[in-house]
């Protein structure tokens, strides 16, 4: 495995592995898969880098804590590093390549470009709790790594499901020929969704906070039971969290693609969660009214083998060819 | 030459082509050039597709005359449209493929993606003028082009000065995997900068227009003659602008990569003007105190053998490498 710093050494790696692999399989397709990553690798990761080793010949997991996406300056402070343990576990996961740039080499002086999704997909749920800037800094930042790697696909968890709504949205309007695949949210076996925020909960709160999981169960049962008012979905949650002293920032029952608010569950909704715990902020969600996959019955669920639950829906990396008119020739 | 409507259809004649190269050429290198352009097509875009030709073995022209980057309905409206005889042009300058989307191409229903560059490459002289939502509308369409073709090299006209310029941070700052070569302004015979807007003026208004190269004449020889004050060469291209009768709506002396405005003439310039001529708006440059190429000095210059002017300073693909660490290898 391969530790690069810079967009130069990335390119010249993955040129260096096609070289090889064209060598060893004549005329064969060489594929890369990217996870991209903010460092503090848990189990999460290394599920998106399992389901990402079993579809490409190279791996590569980026490690960047992207400044432009924090929009409280103590979460960036509070954000573990340990690059080291990371490089160990990514190695023993079968990443090839580790891309860690510095700030300046993804932010260099002079920088003056965002990206931004506008819309419900940015401007709900985490974008009105965290900023409009939370979601510019992903799309951004995922657009440069994305365009440094131009990996065949790239591998994210569906525990940031807005994100991954976000990134899909993004990748098909500006066309990065590049597949997203979405990974079911992995969890430790008490039902708590992995986050490497998740190291600082005390016991305590750690104990409350699997209320989260437990809302997510409640919320389903609900709907299970009958309940098609999203209202009395929203309460049966709530109920679970306000138990556990837990006063949620939002408990969201939205289309589980465009994110608006859902009055009514007739089809598929995604159920999203945003609570601080002590001083931690946590999110989770759960598909509801999916028969099966990652819908609440996947909580608790550790590494499923397959992408599941919002990848259901993948959006290709191309966007619709509405309004296309079939090729023609000219003769000059 | 092949004529294509849709990502999907370029990306498959693209590979086409390299499929063919790479039989053709044991192991040579496949380069594609290509040519973003709105059409109506003139001596200034064959000039770029000549340059496109010298240096590739593909040259891809697109043709698509972008929505978002018109701020005024009007304009858009009567923006000349002629693809079949830009098609003829372009298969006799060599273009390999025509990509000529439909608008519900480039910008399907639920597109929700804008690529911004911000502060004052964006927000002066042009951007001020016709509104941030142009260069928004402009960077946005090019990151697709570019993604779309992902060419070896993109081929603009310094007669779009500020355009170059807001590409060149665009895809520096993305690490959009194309080199952006800038190609000097093409002029009529008689000074008149080409644009495909030309031929909205009447015979009185064009002979007006001509005062614009000669405003720029008149500031370089304003500076030839020992002026360093930015005001006394601006006065002198205004006096040339009052004497037609031509109020321009901007006159600027700005440093020729930030675009912020000089006091003084020490270096070099970029000397900018727009202006409408009866309902026709135009817009022309010219780099002051460069000592060859694209300065004043090429004006009526028609064809250049070569890039030059602003492409003299072009700034890699790659964003530089600041702060950046060298490789590592580990071993897990």
């Amino acid at each position: 495995m391969r530790i690069v710093r810079t967009v130069r050494e990335l390119r010249a790696a993955l040129a260096e592995a096609r070289a090889a692999h064209s060598g060893a399989v004549r005329g064969g397709v060489h594929r890369v898969g990217m996870v991209p990553t903010m460092g503090a690798l848990h189990e999460g990761h290394l599920s998106l880098v399992r389901a990402a080793r079993a579809e490409n010949d190279t791996v590569v997991l980026s490690i960047f804590v992207n400044p432009t996406q924090f929009t409280e300056a103590a979460d960036l402070a509070a954000y573990p590093r340990q690059e080291e343990r990371d490089a160990a576990l990514a190695a023993g996961a079968g990443v090839d390549v580790i891309f860690a740039p510095e700030a300046e080499e993804m932010y260099p002086a002079g920088f003056a470009t965002t990206v931004r999704v506008a819309g419900p997909l940015t401007e709900t749920l985490e974008g009105a709790a965290r900023g409009a800037a939370h979601f510019d800094g992903v799309a951004t930042v995922v657009s440069k790594l994305l365009l440094a790697a131009l990996p065949d696909a790239a591998y994210f968890g569906q525990k940031d499901a807005q994100q991954l709504l976000v990134v899909r949205r993004m990748v098909a309007d500006l066309g990065i020929p590049s597949r997203i695949v979405g990974c079911p949210t992995s969890r430790d076996p008490d039902g708590l969704a992995r986050s490497s925020r998740n190291v600082r909960l005390s016991a305590e709160e750690r104990g409350r906070a699997l209320a989260i999981p437990r809302a997510l169960e409640a919320a389903a049962r609900a709907l299970r039971g009958g309940a098609r008012d999203a209202a009395a979905v929203r309460a049966a949650a709530e109920a679970e969290l306000a138990a556990a002293g837990i006063a949620a920032e939002y408990v969201a029952v939205v289309h589980p693609e465009s994110l608006e608010p859902l009055e009514r569950l007739d089809g598929t909704a995604l159920l999203a969660i945003a609570a601080r715990v002590g001083g931690v902020r946590l999110i989770d969600n759960a598909l509801l009214g999916e028969p099966a996959a990652a819908g609440p019955g996947a909580v608790g669920q550790a590494h499923p083998a397959r992408p599941a639950g919002l990848s259901a829906s993948a959006a290709p990396a191309d966007p619709p060819a509405a309004g296309a008119k079939p090729t023609q020739r000219t003769d000059p």
